[in-house]
């Protein structure tokens, strides 16, 4: 038989070896317009939803544009599972590195920053400069690993309140969000009710589908399964980079809609003139997974995953405020609505916004609905061309103009 | 800050420490009605697509019911991904241990053994008997693991060739498989269109969409993350079960619809009076997907996993049969059809057995198509009460009596 050399193909063979950038909780990204907001100092600690305490925190957060005098024009900007506070790259007319919602978030865009004070924080059990699992803990003065406790999306809600109060923003223009964004952009108008004008929720949920969970589950279980794992205390040592490599391809392949997947690789091969069989990436998607598992083990935190979606998975507003009843959790909100999804969103599919819409319509609530036609899927609400940005420059010029 | 312990959430804290079973590349799977056929000894060795030689084959099978006079009534099962021969449990009036196919084949059924000679035997590179990665490598002595040469369905499909050689059936009155098994049942009607009178391919497709690559290629890099996989050479040491555990989870959320996954779980938690939000398994698809994952490591082996899934991946009838058309790839066969789909099947979405459909037509080929309306997904072919026993039972008696 012929002898075959099989060369590895595990992501790990192209790897880069960093070290790891998390120092004291805080991740070096480059900005230097990134600020930093300490609160529950020893005996002030946070209570958490599951009744853990957690001190101090520290919150990571950037703004654009100006406050105005009597501090009506801020809007918060909720970011999704592995963003930051860096949603937008222009700084007082100087460019940073990208942000993550660049198209949105600027001079003259949707989400003005000549009009409006825009907020974006780091969310609390994230790991890029808020507290989270590998921030110092300073009961050990270690990182806190699995000793980290469980936040959920009302405790990351109730971190940025304070942050608000910081700020002396008593109400925001709008709360806005999209994915896990727009679960925060709902936790917000059901716990403080009072504090804002308006709330965009985009490709969202009220709650996990069971497959949502499947997902979110199996990718969890991918980075438990990296031998570097060690039950979540790895900082001092080789970090679960395969694991969390697998669980954001599991991530990747829900974002992106089966026609997108078609149109942005189809059955294309890496190298058209050879067929290769063996078991390496031949076919051009198997590379862009790769790819994007390798950059992502790059800027974040295995646990952050793990500790995030958990609170994505348990997130549940007609249980938390209404008794089951997403109806009777509606009758709490105040602020007048924007909701929207997109055709190709099968994650968030646009019947559970349908739902919450309903919800809202029983309570009379003023909430528009539109479904945008996008191929691209769930990452739809992170790409320009959808024409989203119209649609919230509209809506916001709308509020602000009591229209 | 209030100390927590987290019990290890992993999938190994509740694993059976097993040996593995397989030996000489067969594995003991309790049918005492196995039967084995050798081929490709030395100096015959099989050549394949690949170009390697792999000899000598051992081919797993098993038949129920009689072949005929004129050997006319054999009808050829060919399973998916991860099963085996034993399509049935019932042989010669007695009870084994459950077929995965029982409601579908034995007396009186659609593939009805009192009428027809049912063979089905497993794939070439598996695990359940067949030579695959974990059979003896006679040049080492050792399992093959890596060395074991890359094989396609066209492979699978030359060896159950020489297995109808074995058994004197020149033409099979027809052949039948569901997901990868229909797979092989269209690559059996381009490569032997002569040696069938029907066909009936269920829950396939000609060729993976990227999505259904993906889903694989996420798969394989869960086993290769996995530190014991070893590139392959474990079979001396301890298995990757872990990944392969992540892998089949991965498997089973593409195999469920979202639908099936809301009725089967919902949001339903283990133990509903306490909301544990620890990263343990509260919801119950995260307990039912792990156990999925458990109870396969105990039956399949990693490297078949990688070798099969791949085989299904480079499966793309056009490009083999047809210089990439579909119409002319198609233009081959000479069988009658069933072509079945599901409607909540989104691993091979209807549209793709539509397009299988269209070249048959454009072929003037004597095809019937049925999309059958069920919840359960992909799975649906291997689920009683859909009415796809009614169908095949009614498609292969028509074939019988020549209606």
């Amino acid at each position: 038989m012929e002898k075959k050399n099989i060369s590895d193909p595990r992501i790990s063979d192209t790897r880069v070896n960093q070290e790891s950038s998390v120092k004291d909780g805080r991740t070096d990204n480059g900005s230097a317009d990134q600020q930093f907001f300490t609160f529950a100092g020893p005996g002030e600690e946070m209570t958490l939803e599951v009744g853990s305490c957690l001190g101090p925190i520290t919150i990571a957060y950037e703004t654009w544009g100006h406050l105005n005098a009597d501090k009506s024009n801020a809007v918060l900007v909720c970011h999704a599972l592995s963003g930051d506070a860096h949603a937008a790259a222009t700084q007082g007319g100087q460019k940073s590195r990208p942000g993550w919602w660049d198209f949105m978030v600027g001079p003259g865009k949707a989400i003005d920053t000549d009009r409006y004070f825009v907020v974006c924080s780091n969310v609390l059990g994230s790991c890029a400069g808020t507290t989270g699992p590998s921030s110092l803990n300073p009961a050990t003065h270690r990182p806190y690993g699995s000793d980290f406790p469980m936040i959920t999306i009302t405790d990351m809600v109730r971190a940025q309140g304070r942050l608000m109060d910081h700020l002396g923003i008593d109400r925001l223009l709008s709360v806005v969000g999209g994915s896990v964004g727009g679960m925060q952009v709902l936790e917000w108008c059901a716990r403080y009710p009072d504090r804002m004008v308006s709330a965009i929720a985009l490709a969202t949920t009220t709650r996990h589908s069971a497959q949502a969970i499947a997902f979110n589950e199996v990718a969890r279980q991918a980075i438990m399964a990296d031998a570097n794992w060690n039950l979540g205390n790895y900082y001092s040592s080789d970090t679960p980079d395969m694991g969390l490599a697998v669980a954001r391809m599991i991530g990747h392949i829900t974002y992106l809609s089966d026609e997108a997947m078609g149109t942005k690789f189809g059955r294309r091969l890496q190298n058209p003139a050879t067929l290769s069989l063996e078991l390496g990436n031949d076919f051009q998607v198997e590379s862009y997974l790769r790819h994007q598992g390798r950059k992502f083990v790059e800027r974040f935190d295995a646990n952050s995953f793990l500790y995030i979606t958990k609170a994505a998975d348990y997130f549940d507003l007609a249980r938390e405020y209404g008794s089951g009843s997403l109806e009777q959790a509606v009758s709490r909100f105040k602020a007048r609505f924007l909701v929207v999804s997109f055709t190709s969103d099968w994650l968030y599919p646009t019947y559970q916004s349908r739902e919450l819409l309903k919800a809202m319509k029983q309570n009379r609530i003023d909430a528009s609905f539109c479904e945008i036609k996008a191929k691209w899927g769930h990452d739809a609400f992170l790409l320009p061309g959808t024409g989203l940005d119209r649609l919230v420059a509209g809506f916001l010029g709308g509020v602000c103009h009591g229209r």
